[in-house]
């Protein structure tokens, strides 16, 4: 179960931190890394809300060095979470990225000290809806306000600033992480020596909101949410949330990995069993996906973090002068994008790197060839892989990290 | 409700026919001519099982002509219905393709003699699931053997062979009814003077697949679905069939068409209300089409008819030779794509194309430019209109069928 009561909100104190050391297998106090912010110091929300009493979940990775300049910020994405690389305790797997990030790889723990903070809302740790209300001592649900990406990193600010770092030699994100890498860059430049913003955008587009509808529907859909409320009632809106994760997971692959994958081969049988059972592998595949989800995710967190990307609108904020989100930005920039990805088609990097050119930013863009879709970023791409340490490389030199 | 008595259920007459004239407004008898076949006719299906005592609605437009050579089969997709053109009794809408056939229209019945069934396993009156199984007396539910698109096709010659409609003169239909077309043309080649497959595929994609998963598991996931005996509990899945529907119909639209139409733009409102409310119109549109689906439409219906798309392999059935499928097939064919359908993109048509030329078919293809997406066959497409109104001129003339 989810619902934790946190024993260190700080009532006197203004931030309280526990880095108790994760527990494998899940434990209510398996998390790593937390701080606690306490009333004084209240978090301020897009929405007018104020956010009393939080907590932020993180891990870190390597070492911080002496002047503070070697921090790198990895952004997660919407079913994400703070266990980049190492096992994950809640989850008892290896960490998502654990294929870019750690000792002598891409993003290398041996010269760079790695943030990952749980995003605001999500349910690993840091205050989301699953969460105990300090205020009623019952689960937010949906008392919880409404976030948004800036609210997202806004907190994040908030952990680095007790973590002592005040610039970021860089910030790096897929998908709703790179919606992060783009607000960062864009909310603090000063903060943020280098960003790299992969697979991403600076808006969700009509055909995104809508996949992400469904989902929310099929949570909100059925009869075990409760209203948002089921944790007071011991269950759990699994069969939604299951869906939700499959019509999602659709999006995140292409249809020439699927075809490549699973083409129209059959599950465990010679021939199709005129039945609604699982026949062919790629549903066999898709009901895995959506069942092992409902084990790790909470489903109000899902709508809430959906929400969030929906919201996302960068150029709205500028008056749709994309422009002006970037005005005169001092932060080298290297944006990613993959040719099968049509979540997040190229097109999106390229309207990123035109405002960005319209600045006379520093930036480089790649169009991985890939035909593995917007999971692209999460999967082996050696040339993918190949960009980034080749971007971070260049950008360590001129930040003068030293190799390790 | 859906279910409905059969009174007509042939026990000693090999077919009963009953020609009611719909009454609109969907009371129990609204379906129009219906055709129930006796104990004596029953249906061989692809599963092996046996159809004993089966009925199939069906609609007419035009006039036989008295070499019953200007007869066109119209077969419609997954949730069409045999309504093709003027008042859809059920509904109280225009019919699903009355852009397209009507006096004068592309599909003239002035000219020609115009049949649609509703397919076998569907909800407007052909027995399906939602139909009383009348040796139990209760609803067929998931006791409906699982049916084919041969299936529905062996349904339909059995409709024409009781109108007397020896020979076609086009068998026309999109999407799943595309499929119903090149089953026709492969089955019975003798049978089809033309054909005209439209957005479709001779295969389901692992993509396509995976939606309609999603789908079902959508349905299958709502506790009022009850083991698919939510009729005997007087409930039905509505919140299920709604996400399937609301997840189907993103995928009948292009990305283009979504950002065209809807953009981020909301509704009714000037800013965001940071809420789950249906803020952004594409919410508002998509929730609004789920609703109206569950309406007509019966879930089990979906279930069975899904699956047959997702069976059908028209390869697979020719040792994965696709040109056996026409082996020196005399039928003329039009093949019909549409730029932006990403369901049934123009690969697969293109697919079929290739099969037809290496049996030297007489066949001509047509990609139309459309940035509507699969849908745009059922929509103001002039150039699909003209495309395909030329089609039938000249296969008409080559018929020597009369002008109006």
């Amino acid at each position: 179960m989810r619902v934790r009561n946190r024993a260190t909100i700080g009532e006197n104190v203004a931030i309280s931190e526990s880095a108790a050391s994760p527990a494998p297998g899940g434990t209510s106090d398996s998390f790593g890394a937390r701080l606690t912010f306490g009333p004084d110091r209240p978090l301020r929300l897009d929405s007018g809300a104020g956010l009393v009493g939080y907590t932020m979940a993180y891990q870190t990775y390597g070492r911080l060095n002496a002047d503070r300049s070697n921090a790198i910020l990895i952004c997660h994405a919407l079913t994400g979470d703070q266990y980049v690389t190492d096992a994950n305790p809640y989850t008892g797997r290896r960490g998502w990225w654990d294929l870019v990030v750690g000792p002598g790889k891409v993003i290398d723990t041996d010269r760079y000290f790695v943030i990952c903070v749980n995003v605001l809302g999500g349910c690993m740790g840091s205050t989301g809806p699953g969460e105990v209300n300090p205020a009623t001592g019952r689960p937010w649900a949906l008392t919880f306000p409404v976030i948004t990406i800036a609210d997202m990193v806004r907190a994040q600010a908030m952990v680095l600033d007790h973590l002592g770092i005040q610039q970021l030699f860089c910030v790096i994100g897929g998908s709703m992480g790179g919606m992060q890498v783009l607000q960062w860059a864009s909310a603090y430049p000063e903060r943020v020596f280098s960003a790299v913003p992969i697979a991403t955008s600076v808006r969700h587009s009509a055909q995104n909101i809508a996949f992400h509808e469904v989902g929310r529907q099929a949570i909100m859909g059925d009869r075990d949410w409760r209203d948002g409320n089921y944790l007071d009632h011991d269950v759990r809106p699994r069969a939604g949330l299951a869906v939700a994760r499959m019509a999602a997971h659709i999006t995140y692959l292409s249809e020439a990995a699927l075809r490549r994958k699973f083409g129209r081969k059959l599950q465990n049988r010679e021939r199709i069993t005129y039945g609604f059972d699982a026949d062919f592998q790629v549903e066999s595949y898709l009901r895995h996906q959506g069942s092992i989800f409902v084990e790790r995710f909470d489903a109000n967190s899902y709508l809430y973090i959906t929400r969030a990307m929906d919201y996302f609108d960068l150029a709205a904020e500028h008056d749709e002068v994309l422009s002006r989100a970037f005005r005169r930005t001092p932060v080298r920039y290297c944006v990613i994008s993959f040719t099968s990805d049509w979540l997040f088609p190229t097109r999106d990097s390229r309207e990123i790197v035109h405002a960005l050119n319209a600045e006379a930013a520093n930036v480089s863009f790649v169009e991985i060839e890939s035909d593995k879709g917007h999971d692209a970023f999460l999967l082996k791409e050696p040339e993918f892989h190949k960009t980034l340490g080749g971007f971070l490389g260049g950008a360590a030199e001129r930040r003068g990290l030293k190799k390790p």
